[in-house]
């Protein structure tokens, strides 16, 4: 069998749940944009496959190409939206690699980068790194209100 | 003029240049595959759009199917060369945007990681990191004898 579509990882997997309403931007066929719980990068998010899969080499066309419109898309939004000026796109999945056997299911983080300082509901935001690698180790998560204030600007911008 | 198409920024770009045949490992239609001179993370390479442009939300339909081609290819080979375990995709840019105005060049930094520990032409590699985010601010660089030895092993894999 098949390790990767196996039922058993499946149900282990918690890229395979149906995320909450409350976290969800939006979905397509293949994919679900979800709005990350670190905002240090204010619209962090995460595009994950809506599959059980977890090499990009067994990614599909149809998916790559459905990942192309999602790119333009999320990135117009986040310009519009909050003045990003520019985005780091990584595929890692190097924490599923801590179980043995690992269960890696396919998902980009997305990170809008910022040139300037950003004030959005009554909070600001600064990319002290801006030009660099994303910082590390940071974490600054939203109340319940000013997350859905940050996804309801997203969608407005798609 | 549409600033990411201009001949002075194409002028100005390194990765618009040609690859010495000493670190190109291959290349299709849309895009080229460079050996990175950090070879910290054993047949780490970058993924270099042949055009200029900037954004990957201005990447074309074709460009990304040939991108699919590419990464299930040199994934299988990173595997059979030299045992790598998983990858590390990443298209970040941050250096260009150091610049006012900023030139960026669409490329992938594509790093394997190993969760053993791997001989190769006489020297030992070990990825102490794997199962977590990549290891920054390491540099190893090879001969070019033992460069060369990388390519051609990889090449053979493809």
């Amino acid at each position: 069998m098949d390790r990767t579509n196996s039922i058993v990882d499946y149900m282990d997997c918690i890229s395979c749940q149906k995320p909450s309403e409350n976290e969800l931007i939006y979905e397509t066929q293949y994919w679900k944009v979800i709005l990350a719980p670190d905002q240090s990068y204010l619209g962090r998010c995460y595009v994950t496959l809506k599959r059980h899969c977890g090499d990009l080499a067994e990614l599909k066309r149809e998916e790559w190409l459905d990942l192309a419109e999602i790119v333009k898309k999320i990135e117009n939004s986040l310009k519009k939206s909050f003045g990003a000026a520019m985005f780091n796109w990584t595929c890692l999945m190097n924490d599923a690699y801590q179980n043995i056997p690992p269960n890696p299911h396919i998902h980009w983080h997305l990170k809008p980068r910022y040139n300037h300082k950003i004030e959005f509901a009554g909070l600001t935001f600064e990319d002290v790194e801006f030009g660099h690698h994303y910082a590390r180790g940071t974490n600054r998560e939203f109340s319940e209100e000013i997350t859905q204030k940050v996804i309801e600007k997203i969608k407005e911008n798609l």
